[in-house]
C-alpha cells in the first residue's frame, strides 16, 4: 500500500495547478517521455496504443465515405511552398529547413512538411485531366513539423502525428458538402467515441487556415474552461487549383478548375481526452480508445483457485473487450492505483468469496462506483458498464461546459465572470468587424473560437461597438 | 478494344529492358508518381493499399510476439547521432540535415532519422532501471530518410516507409533468439504471404549494419536473377548500451548492461513483389496483400439481369474476399487488360449464358487459366483459387531461383555462367578473408549476399585463394 500512496500523491492536484497536473498525467500514465530533441515528444506504448485506436476508428470512417490513403514525400521544395501566396506567408515562419544532404549543400532548400496542400496540388495537376477523374478523395496519415517556440505534450509539439485529407471536386457545392461531411465525422467521433461534446462552427476570417476561403472547426471546452480546437476542415475554392494550374476537361469539353478541401485531426486529441476526462487520480479514458478496457485484479491471489478463475474470466472476456489480467505480485491496492492512473474504464475485482458466490465486483473508473455482478452474463455486464462509462463521461463533460458557458452582452460582464468564475465559453454577439474582434481580445483576454452553426440571438447589438450584430460567436481562452 | 491494345503495348517487355519494364509497371499500375521532390516518390492509393495490407499482417505478428508500438521524434541531434562511433560513420554521409527552424539557425543541427537506434537508446537509458523492466520489445512504423545518389521507386528512395523494431534483453542468448525470431517472421511472411522464396542467412562482416555485432538477412532472387535484400535483423551485443550508458540492476543487485537488437522491413518489399511475380501484362499480386483479390467483370452488361446478378455475386463474396465489381462502361476487353495490369489475382467473368447455367468463369492472373465454376459454392471456389494462385506464384518463383542458382568452384566458372546464362545466385566456398570477398567482387561482379543458415559443402577450398573454406556463401548482383 506504500506504493499506492506514493503514486497517487505524485500527481499535482488539478485545482492547484492544471498545467502541471496535465504534464504529470502525461508522464505518470506513461503516455510520453522527453528526449534531447527539444520540443518533440516520444509517444510511449500506452500513448501510442490510444492513437492506434483513434486511427482505426477514423480510418474506417474515411474509407466508408470513399476516401483512399496515399503517402506524399515529407519534404517540400521552397519554390513549391511559395506557389500559393497566403499559404507560404502562413507557414514559412514556422517550418524546419533541410539545407544539406550528407556533406553537400542542396541546390534548393527543402522544408519538412508543415501540411501537404502544395504536394497534393502538384500531384493532382498530374492526374486530374477529365471530369471522370473527379472527385479525388485522398487522405494520408503521417507526421508534420511546425517550429513552435513554446511546446506542450500533445497540445503543441514541433512534430506531431495527424491525418490530412485533401480532396478535389467538380463544383463548389460538392466541395463545401465534403468539408461539412468531414467536420461531422470529426464531431461524431468526438461526441460518441471520445465522449467529448463539441461546438461545430466556422472560424472568423482572422483565424482561417492560410490559403483557405473558409475554415470549419470543432471546439471542445476542457475541464479548466479553456477551449481546444479539436479538428478543422477547410474549403479552398479554386485558389490552389489556379496557383497550381490544375485544370480538367468538363462534360461540355471546357477546361476548368476543380474545387478543393482539406481536413485534419492530430495527436492533440489525446490532450483533449486528458483535459476533458482526467482527475486527480490520473487519466480517465473513454472506452472506445482505451488500450485496456477492463482490467481484472485478483484479490487474495495466493489462495487456491483464484488465479485460475481470474484467467478463465480473462479468456471469456477476450472476445468481447480489450481485457488484461494483472497477476503480478503487487498488492491489489497498488494495482487499483496503477490502473486508475492509467485510466482503465472498468476494473474487475475477483476474490475467493466472489468465486464462491459466482460473482465479481466491477468498479467504474470515472465515478469509482462499485457494483457486484453475477459471472453468468459477465460479457454483457462488462459491455453495459463500458457504455455506462461512455455516457457518464459525456454527461459530465457536457455539464462542465454548460456550467461554464455564458451569454454576455457587455465586455465588462465577460471580465467580471472571468474574474469570478474563471474561464469558459463566452457567447458574444458580433458585428463582423475584425477590429471589434481584436478589441474584444485586448479588453477581455478571450479570442473568437468559432461562429457556431447553431446560432442564438440573445441581443441584436455587437458586444463591442453596439452596431447591429451579424453573428453569435463563441469566445474563449484557447489552447 | 483499342484501349486494351494501347495499354498492354505501353509496357516495355521485361526481356528487352527489365529496368524500364519495372518503372513502367510502377507507373502504369498506378503504384507511384513522381514529384518535384527529387529522389522521393508519391505512393498512390493502389500502392499504398498494398503497404497497408503488409502492415496489417506484420503488425499482428509483431503484437502476437509481445511487441508494442511507439513513436520517436523524426529528428536526431548531431551529438546524439555521434554517440556510437561505427553508427555515425555508417550513416552521417547519407543523412539530410535540418539547420534552420523558421528564419532562425538552430544551435545544433538535426538530422532526419535514417534509423532510430540512437533515439531508442536514449529513451531506454531513461526507462530501464531494473531487471523487471526487461525485455523491452518496441517497434515503430514511420518514414526514414537516406540521401541516396541514385534512386528507384520502392527499391532505393531518399525517403521510404518502414518499421523498425528495437529491443533490449537481459542476456546475449535472449537477444540473439529475438533477432532469429524476427528474421523468421520476415521469412515466413515472404514465403507464405508474398509467395517469395527467400534465403535466410548472416551477412559477412563487410556488409553488417553500422554498429552491429551481427546482421541477419533474407535474400530473394528476382525474376532477372539479381538479389534483393528483403529484410534485416541485427544483434548489437551491449555496444550501444555502453555508448549510451544504459544500465540496470540485475537479480543479484549488480549494475549491468542489457543486450540489444533491431530489425526492419521497408516499402522495398513492394519492389520485390513486382520483380518476383510481374510479367509483360503488368503487375501480379500475391492474394494476401492484393487490394482487390477478385474483380467481377460483367459480360454483355447491357442485357437484362446481368448487372443485378453481378452485384448479387459481389455482395455474396464481400465477406470472404476483397472483391470489386467493375460495372463501368468500358468494354470487358478493356477491363481484362486493366485488371491484369493491376495484378488482381482472380477475375470473375459473368455473362447472360453463365447466369442461365448458374456458373461463372474464373481466370487466374498469373497463368491466365480459365475455369468454369458453379455459382453454388462460389465463396469456397474463389478462396481455393486464391490459394492456388499463391502456391502457383511461389512454385514459379522457386523454379526461377533454382534454375538460376549455381554452385561454382572457380571464378572463371562464375564469369562463364554470367556471360552465358545471366545473373543468379552463385554458391561459393569462402575462406572467410575479406580480401578474397573483395577480389571475388572485382573479378566477377557479384557480391556476397549472405552466409546461409543451411550450409552446403560442394568443395573444401576457397573459390578465390584455394585455402581451406569456412563458409558456403551466396553471391549475386544486388539491388
Amino acid at each position: 500500500m506504500g506504493n499506492e500512496k506514493k503514486m497517487v500523491s505524485a500527481v499535482t492536484s488539478m485545482e492547484e495547478d492544471f498545467a502541471r497536473w496535465y504534464t504529470d498525467i502525461c508522464m505518470k500514465a506513461e503516455l510520453i517521455d522527453y528526449s534531447s530533441v527539444r520540443g518533440c515528444m516520444i509517444i510511449r506504448p500506452y500513448g501510442y496504443a490510444i492513437w492506434e485506436n483513434i486511427q482505426k476508428i477514423l480510418d474506417a470512417k474515411f474509407k466508408a465515405t470513399g476516401h483512399e490513403n496515399v503517402y506524399m514525400p515529407m519534404f517540400i521544395p521552397e519554390s513549391l511552398l511559395q506557389k500559393e501566396k497566403d499559404h507560404v506567408e502562413g507557414f514559412a515562419p514556422e517550418v524546419a529547413w533541410v539545407t544539406h544532404g550528407g556533406s553537400e549543400p542542396l541546390a534548393e532548400r527543402l522544408c519538412v512538411r508543415p501540411t501537404s496542400e502544395t504536394l497534393f496540388c502538384e500531384h493532382y495537376a498530374n492526374i486530374i485531366k477529365s471530369y471522370r477523374d473527379l472527385p479525388k478523395l485522398y487522405n494520408q496519415w503521417c507526421s508534420v513539423v511546425r517550429w513552435e517556440k513554446t511546446t506542450r505534450p500533445f497540445l503543441r509539439s514541433r512534430e506531431f502525428l495527424w491525418q490530412e485529407g485533401h480532396t478535389m471536386h467538380a463544383t463548389p457545392e460538392e466541395a463545401i458538402a465534403e468539408t461539412e461531411r468531414m467536420l461531422s465525422i470529426y464531431a461524431d467521433f468526438h461526441e460518441h467515441d471520445l465522449a467529448i461534446p463539441v461546438v461545430r462552427g466556422r472560424k472568423t476570417d482572422s483565424d482561417k487556415f492560410a490559403g483557405a476561403e473558409a475554415t470549419y472547426a470543432i471546439e471542445a471546452l476542457m475541464h479548466d474552461g479553456k477551449s481546444l480546437q479539436a479538428g478543422t476542415s477547410h474549403y479552398f475554392g479554386d485558389g490552389f487549383a489556379r496557383a497550381f494550374d490544375i485544370k480538367y476537361t468538363d462534360r461540355e469539353n471546357k477546361l476548368v478548375y476543380p474545387y478543393q478541401t482539406s481536413w485534419g485531426v492530430t495527436t492533440r486529441m489525446i490532450g483533449g481526452i486528458i483535459m476533458t476526462h482526467g482527475d486527480d487520480n490520473g487519466l480517465v479514458l473513454p472506452p472506445a480508445v482505451a488500450p485496456v478496457q477492463a482490467v481484472i485484479v485478483p484479490v487474495a491471489q495466493h489462495k487456491e483457485g483464484v488465479l485460475e478463475a481470474a484467467e478463465a474470466l480473462r479468456a471469456r472476456l477476450a472476445d468481447t473487450v480489450r481485457v488484461k489480467l494483472d497477476d503480478s505480485e503487487n498488492s491489489p491496492g497498488w494495482k487499483y492505483a496503477e490502473y486508475e492512473m492509467k485510466g482503465v474504464p472498468v476494473r474487475i475485482e475477483l476474490g475467493p468469496r466472489d468465486i464462491e458466490a459466482g460473482q465479481c465486483v466491477i468498479v467504474t473508473r470515472h465515478n469509482r462506483e462499485k457494483t457486484t455482478v453475477s459471472l453468468e452474463n459477465i460479457e454483457t455486464a462488462v459491455k453495459d458498464k463500458l457504455e455506462e462509462v461512455r455516457a457518464g463521461l459525456y454527461a459530465r463533460a457536457l455539464a462542465n461546459r454548460e456550467a461554464r458557458t455564458f451569454a454576455c452582452t457587455t465586455l465588462d460582464e465577460v471580465k467580471a465572470i472571468r474574474a469570478e468564475k474563471g474561464d469558459g465559453f463566452f457567447k458574444l454577439m458580433w458585428c463582423g468587424d475584425p477590429e471589434c474582434e481584436e478589441k474584444i481580445k485586448e479588453e477581455t483576454g478571450v479570442t473568437s473560437r468559432c461562429i457556431p452553426f447553431e446560432q442564438e440571438y440573445h441581443s441584436d447589438k455587437c458586444v463591442c461597438c453596439g452596431k447591429p450584430a451579424r453573428h453569435m460567436v463563441y469566445f474563449a481562452v484557447a489552447y
